[in-house]
């Protein structure tokens, strides 16, 4: 079994008051990037980053991009060994609802165990848990055993939309051998994970136009389609009995699992039932035949995300309205193309568009699925990191969500990448009451200490 | 052929500027009934028709109701002769956009042979027709041939909320032979038309619930069913490939048309490539095997007026929402009974909904179709009366649209109806430069001189 050293081990947890209290400080800040109301909160966030990342002894600087600015912190003096960049974001989700949170979510506050606030876990103290893990490398060893790049996101839960460009205007700081990504959770507390796929997200609008003004349903009733129906009809052809996506091409480089990775998802703990009064359904949905973990990271997605069309308010007005909208959104896993995805779909939609109606669709998102290989040696090193840190080697999993700068990573550096974070799946992530578990957040520092040694193999 | 009496007619053409001036003057009163704003105009103009009922020499009334007031007016001196309930409304629509109106829409303008205003055709010009063919045969003759109750209702436009309780407040009032309507159109100008079925409707509301709160569609997408994936799947069942409503027993109490009525239909002049262009469609939609005339008339309905759930602003957000509605319509025909068709679509609904959501539907409307034989008496003497005042004989049409008191005056007071109106299919009714073309405005007055003759044999 895979240890930490101990002389880490030791100066990490004499210093967990300190780990506690710069989470705090670093909570206080409230660098919501979707609200440009804390413009100001975001950029003095980062510069707080960037100053105390001097303080560890890494040579840092504020990175300005087209929106807010990167955190950026090296240190490369580990001569013929690899350059490892650490990516990790802190801007946050808005707070709103403020009037369900126990305590105020830019005062963070421990309770039983569990430091609650907003960016506790999602994505601050994630951040943090490798500026100390570097920093007891360095006061305890006087230098780190690999080269680290550090790279702190401030617009990551706005989508990253300035962070491509900043990759190509910085390019030789994100110059590196491999990437390490915390900001996704294990599978369970008890159950230390290593994420090794994560989805891709493409997007589509789809209009769908009748009449050249909406009509009197008595007078014409009977005469025309009804865009809301022909949209209708469209959306049901998108799938089968079978929850299976009818797009023919739709599952081009989808993969199915092989036993091995079929046999670890039936050894996670999966109550159904559970699932399905938590998220308050009567009973799962999606694809027949798929067992609901296969479904949820392996398998990809088609979901209508928003529909309107024709009249919403009170009472009724019997129209055939002129015109009926639909937001559709694809996750996509393996190999699937994000613009082959794309232009199937629509030429589908306009193949099975009934007649007496004009269907206009506009594509948006390019997100790549990204697949870590398992079998690559710096997973198998986070791999033993994560035993160290937790007592118990990891299981591998997936996650159904998209984090674009991965995708961003793997499409434009061509880095490997591993993804290991350490929350929890109850920690409320943009919701009220944000929390990041004690026990996670140390063992995550632990974590990391063991994990630049161990990359360093 | 059917002729005016010369004396009327004389009567009538002499008249024609006297009877511009009033509807002018009728015009000008903005008896809104959408808008609370113009609550004293409605019951102003209420007045001023109660006045002028005064004045020709019935005895008129203003008759409250829980709403906008009736104006009533009676002439019941021709004893063993029938009791003719004349019904129209003094209400309008809102005229708004005003700016695109060509004259302003409470200055009622004659241009070209029209008379352009609110509510000239719709229906104050109609109701005049009959004031002024009353006066006629009472200033000629010194009485009327038959017994009138004229009913003028200031709700109309709002779906006559408080018509039916006022019908049970005044039964005697409405104690009657007959109910002749005068609201509706003609099938086109060279084509003078009596109505002689009016479809009813039927109202659903479907909320469709998954999940207790919207999901991100990325950590759940594959895991529940979208709820707006479910209702589009409803929808798309209601109907079959051909059009048909695929609801059992919704087309109980619908006969098909007998080959007389479908060979009237024929002999209709219908351009469906010019309807197209006008409807601004690509083609028509409708019942495949059905005739566009009997789709519009003869044949229910099932739209859906609107929809909405999930995402409907700008950009994207990957949700899977909590829920999706669609507000539905039906209009029925023939011997359809409202009740059982909103129970046959409710079960219905309920027994093609997905697993993993529940559905929940709430119905209103209970209006019925209306249907007066041709072989009644009074159809035969209004055809009459038409070919006299238009100098050729009405065709015989349907109307797709609904009007509640004719409904409530078939259901509750089981009087046969008459709807004989005079406007034509381009004048703009609810919408800006509404018109009356004065030939049909005149022709209409001596149409209705010839009725009350007609009806007295």
């Amino acid at each position: 079994m895979t240890v930490i050293d101990s002389d880490l081990a030791r100066y990490c947890d004499a210093h967990e008051n300190d780990y506690v209290d710069e989470l705090i400080s670093w909570v206080a800040i409230p660098s919501i990037s979707a609200n440009p109301a804390h413009r100001e909160d975001v950029r003095r966030c980062c510069e707080r980053l960037v100053e105390r990342m001097r303080g560890i002894g890494l040579r840092a600087e504020v990175l300005e991009t087209d929106g807010n600015p990167l955190a950026y912190g090296e240190w490369m003096n580990a001569p013929g060994k690899p350059a490892v960049l650490l990516y990790g974001h802190y801007d946050v989700q808005p707070a709103d609802p403020e009037e369900l949170w126990h305590s105020p979510p830019f005062q963070a506050q421990v309770r039983d165990g569990n430091i609650y606030g907003r960016g506790t876990v999602d994505d601050k103290g994630q951040v943090l848990m490798h500026l100390a893990a570097i920093e007891a490398h360095l006061r305890v060893r006087g230098s780190l055993p690999v080269n680290v790049k550090v790279v702190v996101e401030g617009e990551e839960e706005i989508g990253s939309p300035n962070f491509e460009k900043a990759l190509a205007t910085y390019e030789d700081r994100f110059r590196a051998d491999l990437a390490v990504i915390s900001d996704t959770a294990v599978y369970a507390e008890d159950t230390p994970s290593l994420t090794t796929s994560i989805r891709g997200l493409v997007h589509w609008e789809i209009a769908v136009r009748g009449p050249s003004g909406d009509l009197h349903s008595g007078y014409f009733g009977g005469l025309v389609k009804n865009p809301i129906e022909a949209l209708a009809q469209i959306i049901a052809q998108l799938k089968d009995d079978a929850g299976r996506v009818a797009v023919p091409g739709f599952y081009d480089g989808v993969d199915d699992l092989d036993p091995r990775a079929l046999d670890e998802l039936r050894a996670l703990a999966f109550d159904e039932k559970k699932e399905a009064e938590t998220l308050g359904v009567p009973a799962l949905g999606g694809e027949r035949d798929r067992m609901p973990l296969e479904r949820q990271w392996f398998r990809p997605t088609l979901e209508c995300n928003g529909i309107w069309g024709g009249y919403q308010g009170p009472g009724s007005k019997t129209i055939i309205p002129s015109v009926a909208y639909a937001k559709i959104s694809a996750r996509l896993v393996g190999r699937q193309e994000p613009g082959r995805v794309k232009e199937a779909l629509t030429q589908f939609v306009q193949c099975i568009a009934p007649p007496g109606v004009r269907v206009e669709i506009h594509t948006g998102g390019d997100t790549r699925a990204v697949v870590t290989s398992r079998e690559h040696p710096a997973v198998a090193a986070a791999a033993r990191a994560m035993e160290a840190g937790f007592g118990k080697p990891p299981v591998f999993i997936g996650t159904g969500g998209t984090i674009g700068p991965v995708s961003s990573f793997d499409r434009i550096l061509g880095l490997p990448q591993v993804l290991i974070g350490v929350g929890l799946p109850d920690d409320r992530i943009h919701a009220p009451n944000e929390k990041f578990t004690l026990s996670q957040f140390f063992g995550g520092i632990k974590t990391m200490c063991a994990l630049y040694d161990e990359l360093a193999r």
